[in-house]
């Protein structure tokens, strides 16, 4: 796989434009750390006042510097960074990064001066990062190009944010406990270079192991789906599959609100944001915190291959927290097996309790937490090692880091630590993150840590199924429903054709027309076969339930036209229905809705009136594969109910299943239509197949 | 309130029994603390080996001690304390803390030992707190009997603790971040002070103004909810109520059995825990972060009125993220009015975005945070403020914190920060909390802070209503139902018995009776009136619709009969009940049982097959105020089912709530109750009542 970004992390030279020798301006920490954190090519400041800068010689223009220039720091004032960017694309510079904020996060004018910074790079074949961005780090070229004044070590995490301000940050935090990075990207307004372009940069850098993005706007969210998926399931031309971790600002009402006035960007629903992780095998985290510490898990340790962890502590109450902690995590208690209890009993100091937490109380030494550690590590029924050490007067932490690194080191079980304490345990973190070992202030964010591991392993392991068959589609009748709603200048479909076109992509749909007169509806009624149902049709009414436009369970033709007469006013229709041909079915719903991010998003859970209230509800992105669809219905209570609860008899799942592949199909070939409802979808016994009794579709705002 | 623990936090003078002149003992730190943390009563230090440690003199006996001894604190093996703890009581010592492990937590032997100290203690009329715990400290008395290197400063949190290291920790954080405590318990295996004795000290207590309790065993869980209810509200002759916030170790899987191999204690389910909480005011949390965030925004700020909030900040990312944590809290983001952003544009550098959150931009000077803060606790559209704060090159901090504090000092909204950062930002955060503002380190902890003082609100605006009144209940028949249970040593009541206890306290129940023969169930049938449900009652059943026992809807004699020779087996009885007598009624699930620790805990949720799978539950415990029956109902999807969705009319809530109640009396009233079950309660349209039809109940193990 290749770099498309190479050029920013190795360039041979670099200009930094704009930069000052007042040492108190970012521009001078621009020129600053490049000179200072190691970069070995040739520094290229310009300032028109010319002069010299920490021993550099300063060039009046980019077009005055002799030699090749590969990389351009842009440090200006917005309106001047165009011109500023013009010069370098004229000069031959193929890659920039512009830190100026003043773009689209301010408005209309803001994004115009964006709209010139792209078409300039395009027109002289450059790649740009930013405006509005701090810049990027490589540790191991090494390159610096922001004014961050730490800069940490080197280490797996490859890090993309939008955010500046969360990459200083994480920096910050990373220098203080030691935690080393591979390459550092401040994205910001993304307006050429975005977070896909970083995420496959990253797949190609052999150094990077695990990905780390901070997302605000995803205005192309199936490309971000496609670049993650490629980082995280080892595209064939690179080394290896990297887990990705993410954390998205604006999930919320309110969150979406902050970003919206941060960048101007938009926010997509939380649900899509979802359903995207899971397409992507990306680790979703909900704070800062959360992706720190899954980081700091994903680049130490490997996953386990079970969930049965091993406590080993000298703090019975941090213990018991951590406990749940891990159960909250989807984790448990190993019950140790006697072999093992005997074998921690000649090692501990006496009094230790050998069950699951192993607590050694007060004070024990620091060989006896290696030999301790060495043994759970090597017990069959242990996955994995929670330490627990609240430090004493005797030992310092650190002794206990260096006492425990090693066996971390020498076995692939996950092993993380919590010492909890301030100032104290930053040389004890060091240690253990020297040793591979992840430290945490708190056991919660311990066991979090290890939850993360947990989760990697379902990642790793699951099974990448291929997008299901299609089935064959008269393409010409779905088209020609559409048509005709189009033609009416109505966005949603009658009842009618969106029962057929939901029998056009192969839903069992019951017999059923449109009748204008109460003849015409017993007519129908004949034909399908009693009962029927009889339901309102008339524009603008969506839920027809809510206005008394239903009635069901019609016998016979005075039944039929009694009620056309009660419930159809004047030039309204009635379409009448077949109802579904099995009794006691669980009414089930089957929707989807086209994101604009993240394209069309598949639903299923309780049908009727419970969708709504319960909010039982799977979601995943389309093109769905069978395995996606079964997980759907299998993560739902809806599932568990088709199961057979109480000795039931089980129903018809598959049904169910091809109902959510064949909605998923049809959403991804009209791409006209914006949403889709079967509600409820009927399902009966196994065998007895799954009935869309109501077909609800809407078209999009436009024919596109 | 009187204080009955009042010795422990003031003694005229203090023994040290077992205090050794080896500095590195945890004997000797008990002695220096006394002596160095300011407590100006007299000392004496108790060894057999006299001399002198500290500059004071060594007492080889406590008899020998000349002058009245208020407190012991005996730091000596388990085996020799219970002598010690003899020869205080003999010399007239009235309180002693009791510091060695090796009691209950070790198992049988330690427990033995535990009932001699509690044995001693009753004979001398004294109290004791522990064993296994680390002291107590009072920091206006001042007195600090513990070993802990560092003691808090004055504050507002009165802190008690089932953990040692749970007490050391929280110490160390709060000395470190400048968080002051009233009081510090440390109550270890609680033999004789137990938890709910320290609530009602820290309640008496004028210097403790938050309650903050880490629990591991509850083994009198009603004692606990009466003292943390008179706590939170307010008794009559003590100053005002307070918030109280509750860690408790144990409440998953994994961490019962945590909590088991620490203390030997037995840990109640998580719903009866948090209905206790509930029941007593107390604000429940997970972990030690939640703990120390919630202790510090309850100790520094007042709740806010509404759930709006603003923040203020120099960095758009983390200040998304805080949006999106404040929502995950229940709180929102004010839209601040044109009249607040005008005043905003006036005072905050140019750029900055005013709508909310209001974004500064890269460096705002501290006097522009000063000014904008007082813009925003001034609008009336505000709640509440977050300061979300990144240092930057040019200010530090500390100039941020001073400049925000008096402002945050005059305003009873509340308002809290968070300033990211390592060692650099502790000043800072000393300074913000010496101003009423919590600091915290993270956004996802602001709002967390803010969180728990919105729950507060809540909590101090609750109605805490009066018991519902009793119905009079012929006990006489009731007994009698049971006891022809015991008599047939049956732990459950068959249906017939069960439905007739439940109408004896005024549950409507359809009609029923038991028949041995085809014959008899018509008659029933006859007298009952058709159509009838018939259900098989056989010793060991209890789940009857899973082993094809019931059979519904018959409608004549005929059906009866046929259905009788079908399901029911020689020997057994068929339980014939009338059908509920509504169409379409909505199946709920009325149910109690009797929880070891809290007593009846009542649960309400969706009925049929659907309350295992879907768990939508509420849980409160007995008895029930109508108020707290109500909000049970309102808590679930059942209750919003209930209300009606989508135009349905809204069914007879008034008779859930009737039947809840109900069940509390009952469960109140016969403690031989263990769990009952009315599954399916049958809610018809308002006015049509609830009918329990089928009713499942359990006995205790024993008579009683």
């Amino acid at each position: 796989m290749i770099d498309l970004l190479h050029t920013f992390f190795h360039p041979r030279s670099v200009a930094v434009i704009g930069t000052s020798a007042n040492p108190i301006k970012l521009s001078h920490g621009v020129l600053r750390n490049l000179i200072t954190h190691g970069y070995s090519g040739s520094i290229y400041p310009v300032n028109p006042k010319g002069g010299e800068i920490l021993g550099l010689q300063v060039y009046t223009s980019i077009a005055e510097i002799p030699d090749p220039v590969d990389l351009a720091v842009i440090i200006l004032a917005a309106d001047q960074t165009g011109k500023a960017l013009e010069a370098c694309g004229q000069r031959g510079v193929k890659a920039a990064v512009l830190i100026a904020s003043g773009f689209g996060e301010v408005g209309a004018g803001g994004r115009e001066r964006e709209a010139q910074l792209l078409e300039i790079a395009r027109r002289n074949d450059m790649r740009f990062i930013g405006p509005n961005c701090v810049g990027v780090i490589d540790t191991y070229s090494p390159i610096d190009t922001t004014f961050v004044r730490t800069m940490p070590g080197k280490g797996a995490i490859g890090f993309v944010s939008h955010s500046g301000a969360v990459c200083g940050g994480t920096m910050d935090w990373a220098s203080a406990v030691g935690v080393g990075f591979s390459r550092v990207i401040s994205l910001g307004n993304q307006v050429d270079v975005n977070m896909a372009d970083a995420l496959d940069s990253l797949a190609a850098d052999p150094h990077t192991e695990v990905v780390v993005a901070y997302v605000e706007g995803l205005p192309d969210g199936q490309r971000f789906v496609e670049a993650a998926t490629r980082l995280t399931t080892a595209p064939p031309s690179a080394g290896t599959r990297k887990p990705m971790v993410v954390l998205k600002a604006g999930r919320t009402p309110s969150g979406t609100r902050a970003v919206a006035s941060h960048t101007g960007a938009l926010a997509g629903a939380d649900q899509a944001f979802l359903a995207a992780c899971h397409r992507a095998g990306a680790i979703p985290v909900e704070n800062l915190e959360q992706l720190v510490d899954s980081a700091t898990a994903l680049a130490c340790r490997q996953p386990p291959q079970g969930p049965k962890m091993a406590i080993l502590t000298n703090a019975g109450g941090p213990s018991a927290v951590g406990s749940d902690a891990l159960d909250r995590q989807g984790l448990s208690l190993a019950d140790l097996s006697s072999q093992t209890q005997a074998q921690l009993r000649e090692i501990c100091p006496p009094g230790t309790m050998t069950g699951n937490p192993v607590d050694m109380l007060g004070g024990p030494r620091p060989e006896q937490f290696t030999q301790a550690l060495e043994v759970l590590v090597e017990a069959p029924e242990v996955d994995g090692v929670m330490i627990v050490y609240v430090p004493q007067a005797i030992t310092p932490p650190h002794d206990i880091a260096v006492a425990v690194g090693p066996v971390a080191e020498s076995t692939q079980k996950p092993v993380v630590c919590n010492i909890a304490g301030g100032g104290g345990i930053r040389a004890a973190a060091r240690a253990l993150h020297a040793h591979s070992i992840p430290h945490y202030l708190t056991p919660a964010r311990a066991a979090f840590g290890l939850g993360t591991l947990w989760r990697y392993h379902h990642i790793r392991s699951r099974h990448r199924p291929e997008g299901a068959p299609a089935v064959a589609v008269e393409q010409q009748r779905a088209r020609e429903l559409l048509e005709a709603a189009r033609s009416d200048g109505r966005r949603a479909l009658d009842s009618q054709a969106g029962t057929e076109l939901a029998a056009t992509y192969g839903l069992s749909t019951p017999f059923s027309g449109l009748a204008a007169t109460a003849k015409e509806a017993a007519k129908l009624a004949e034909r399908a076969g009693y009962p029927v149902a009889l339901k309102r049709v008339a524009p603008g009414v969506v839920h027809k339930a809510d206005t008394g436009g239903v009635v069901l369970g019609l016998t016979d033709t005075d039944a039929v036209q009694d009620a056309f007469t009660h419930i159809v006013r004047p030039g309204e229709r009635a379409f009448v229905q077949q109802m579904a041909p099995m009794t006691n079915g669980l009414e089930v719903i089957v929707g989807a809705q086209r994101d604009e991010q993240f394209g069309p998003l598949l639903m299923f859970g309780l049908g009727g009136a419970y969708v709504e209230v319960l909010k039982d509800v799977a979601f995943r992105l389309a093109p769905l594969s069978e395995a996606d669809a079964r997980e759907m219905v299998a993560q739902t209570a809806a599932g568990q109910l088709l199961e057979g609860v109480r000795g039931q008899s089980p129903r018809d799942v598959d049904a169910v299943v091809e109902a959510l592949l064949r909605v998923s199909q049809l959403m991804v070939e009209l791409p006209d239509v914006d949403e889709i409802d079967l509600n409820p979808l009927i399902v009966g016994q196994a065998g007895e197949g799954a009935w869309a009794v109501d077909v609800r579709v809407m078209l999009g705002d436009s024919t596109g």
